[in-house]
């Protein structure tokens, strides 16, 4: 149907989340028309990236130095450490633009399915780091799911009474209709309702 | 929020179709986690295919050769083209594996809106081989959309009285259920009827 080399590149842009056969075959015919505008330059940083890309020693959010540029900044507030799960959650905070404290990415939760345990996870390096940055607030920004919420309990117990521990509030997106919105979450907003 | 390398990666990626910014994010952490596995050889690939990656002279499918497989290849058929209006569809009918002639890859259809002409496809090439390569059946496999049809009405005025011209059955797709079917597929579907 196509030449070896173009049926391995789209065995492989089918394995990318997200991305099936049929939109691989679609992306790579697109990439073959876009040959210089799309497809050299695509190569080049995917070689790029595959060279410098490493995680942070120090929070372990992804970067090109061995300490990320949120570790190494000044102008980051010290003392203030915001917990999320992955490093996708880390970027998601950072677009918001509130956040001025440093991060610390557990790597995932955990998971008595799937065994996965405090250790598995880089929560002894979060507890070394309470000490070492002289940490006065934790934020536990994980997600709003079982694991995500059973992990924070876990955190919240082993760091209870060295920090100030908090985590995001729940409610109403912003933009939000109530119609759109299941029950768990409305009952959370009206138990955590705020006086005008 | 990440470094340089990283955020261009993710712009590029961003330009594949079916890909926003989200998915291209989420695409680039999983490659950088599947560094040796994906990454890499993703690169790899997309370099070889930038290099050796051409349309074939004669059909206009995209191969590694200046003239494609299907061509070149002395098994198949002579004297029957099937014309299909991009690359993704000549495909399409390869997968199907029935289809035993050559192809014609129109590289799009005749539009008086984006004012696309027969001679902005190729359709005077396709002109040509009907005489060089002693062409004795058309087989008009364009999509069944408002263009397409338009783009195959033309060429069959083109070609009349000098070859057979055939176009693909229109019905009931295979494992099809009535009640989820257009009003249009059904009354072809009846018009077109088969003795049992």
């Amino acid at each position: 149907m196509s030449s070896n080399e173009i049926d391995t590149l789209i065995e492989l842009m089918a394995k990318l989340p997200g991305l099936g056969p049929r939109s691989a075959r679609r992306a790579v015919l697109h990439l073959i028309r876009k040959r210089a505008l799309l497809l050299t330059p695509l190569a080049d940083a995917m070689q790029e990236v595959a060279v410098t890309a490493r995680e942070c020693l120090n929070c372990g959010n992804v970067g090109t130095t061995d300490i990320c540029e949120i570790c190494a900044s000044e102008k980051r507030a010290n003392g203030e450490l915001c917990v999320v799960e992955d490093v996708s959650d880390l970027w998601a905070m950072e677009r918001a633009g509130v956040f001025k404290g440093r991060y610390h990415v557990l790597g995932g939760t955990l998971s008595a399915l799937d065994s996965i345990g405090p250790e598995d996870l880089s929560i002894p390096k979060l507890i070394d780091r309470i000490t070492s940055e002289n940490i006065t607030e934790v934020i536990l920004a994980l997600n709003a799911t079982v694991d995500g919420q059973t992990t924070a309990h876990y955190i919240a117990d082993q760091l209870e009474d060295r920090v100030r521990l908090t985590s995001l509030a729940q409610g109403v997106p912003v933009g939000g209709e109530l119609d759109y919105l299941d029950e768990g979450t409305i009952s959370a907003a009206l138990s955590a309702r705020r006086a005008l």
